[in-house]
């Protein structure tokens, strides 16, 4: 049994040549833009070892088909479907939520345009059901609806992100709602695709996806709170990122929603405009600490990975596969806060 | 058997149910954006029945089924995917191209901003794929994989548009190798799916994918010349709309690669900058069509529909359906000009 940076360390060298080669498909220039995102080459071309981001979801995928007893490999193009749409989305939102670095690079809409952004997401997303389609698999067609039903989830997510901005008063359980689709529902499929391209039994597929379901939110909360907290050279992303855009995450919802004088005082801020300076933003992250969001928000992630525990527990799996699902959805709740 | 028009109609009136349950399926905010895109909702949301387009892919998806012998209801599905896939091409490279105008309406992202145009179009771009993977006939995997191939090209075809007004100088060979991209391979695919889908031999598919991508080519040759020389009023787009973004169309390749005076003037025009005059525009294309990149345009194109014809002709298929294809073809073609 590995440990989990191992296990995302395997995962990435495991699904790399696939990824390269998926993307070698492509045209010219949308090559050019998805290796550079992908952290393969310089902005100028010149081969790199850039950030490639923690391959969570394909080490999942892999895990996801040890889980129900098959080899790895059977979820190969799993693993390389479900970083192609994690990418696809982060291409898209990125130039949606107008974030100018990631991983500590200019995005590709900072570099090329927001056509740019536009049409290389869209060829990931084809990317991802092409890989799935072409290995004949009789599991590739099951696997490929899950992926597209996903895929309207992600959106969905999205649509309520960027409209719960414009909006003065969002409820925690639509925060809670659009985290499952932002993160949630990709996190779900890939802790099921690999058993779905193995022929799993339903209620292997059922209880993997739920335990996906669950670490997703929990990466979604911990996320929020390094999204207002975190330090912008571990996180890639300028200081109080969530904040500048006036982002009504997680911690957030549960500050507002708490009522008293700090929710009143909060509620406040994020009806004004302008942008924001660095002295207004650090006394507005402390406002929601001292209502209590950053708490919240850590303590409902825990609560959330016990929930995708009992979900892995109560299932007939793999017990090595098991224990490093355990401990990868621990990593990734755990890390940097 | 019955004319082109009918056709379309019938076509129109067949898919547009299930185009509609499938639309029923997004999110609130994406469903209100994508219906209002199909014409079935004003902006505000009531009901109406504005243009949808003429539904070109999914009667040649139909029609399709029917060629290889098989009842048009087993393609339902593919021409319910095309339709999806076509849309949402037009959504994104609206808002790439900077068109505030479609089919006589302001477009999504005129009325809601890129991100909405972005997130209304991955959205169709999945819905196609669950379309045809619910279905859960063994021969929705090929169907969807020739799908996924088909975004790719259409991409790459979107991609090199793009490029190709950045360029001084652009071949015909690449401005038709675009024109295949961008039109050819949708058509192809539409043109092929229900065939796909009926499971028929692949010489059958074969030939009703290269009849789909030389009426493909031939429906942008025509398209570019509507572009320069189109009535806004039957277009539905802005007098001269491919000149205002310097776009070097099929037709505006030929002039310029024929050499000459004129194609010198032509380029000189297209190396300038800033938003041309419409005294200017009517100067330009009349330099487009003096130095015969109407003619030559509106000839390919019929060259390429007696490739077309031959493709079909030269396969094993009903009759009847045949000659509704070709009939559709021509139709595509003689439109408007």
């Amino acid at each position: 049994m590995s440990t989990a940076p191992a296990c995302l360390s395997h995962s990435r060298v495991t699904i790399t040549p696939a990824l390269r080669a998926a993307v070698d498909r492509l045209d010219h220039r949308t090559r050019h833009q998805a290796a550079y995102h992908f952290g393969w080459i310089t902005a100028g071309g010149a081969p790199t070892s850039a950030d490639s981001g923690k391959a969570v979801r394909p080490a999942l995928a892999l895990l996801s088909a040890e889980a129900a007893g098959a080899p790895p490999e059977v979820a190969l193009p799993g693993a390389v479907a479900v970083e192609l749409v994690h990418n696809f989305s982060l291409l898209h939102d990125d130039l949606m939520d107008g974030d100018e670095e990631r991983r500590h690079r200019r995005t590709v809409w900072k570099l090329w345009g927001p056509a740019g952004a536009i049409l290389t997401g869209d060829a990931l997303l084809a990317l991802a059901q092409e890989v799935l389609l072409d290995t004949g698999l009789p599991t590739a067609a099951p696997a490929a609806r899950l992926l597209a039903r996903t895929t309207r989830h992600l959106i969905r997510g999205q649509v309520q992100d960027l409209a719960f901005e414009q909006r003065a008063h969002v409820t925690v359980e639509e925060c809670i709602d659009m985290a499952a689709g932002k993160t949630g529902s990709l996190m779900s499929a890939s802790a099921a695709i690999g058993a779905v391209l193995a022929g799993a039994p339903e209620a292997v597929v059922e209880a993997l996806a739920l335990y996906g379901d669950q670490v997703g939110v929990a990466f979604q909360l911990v996320d929020d709170v390094l999204g207002i907290w975190g330090d912008p050279a571990v996180t890639g992303k300028p200081v109080h990122s969530d904040l500048r855009s006036r982002k009504k995450s997680l911690p957030v919802s549960h500050a507002l929603n708490r009522g008293g004088p700090l929710a009143d005082e909060l509620a406040a801020w994020f009806a004004t405009r302008g942008e924001p300076g660095e002295e207004e933003l650090r006394r507005v992250a402390g406002l929601i600490e001292r209502a209590g969001g950053r708490e919240w928000a850590l303590a409902e992630a825990a609560r959330r990975m016990a929930l995708a525990e009992d979900a892995l527990r109560g299932a007939e799996l793999d017990a090595g596969a098991r224990e490093e699902l355990l401990a990868l959805g621990r990593f990734v709740v755990d890390r940097e806060v």
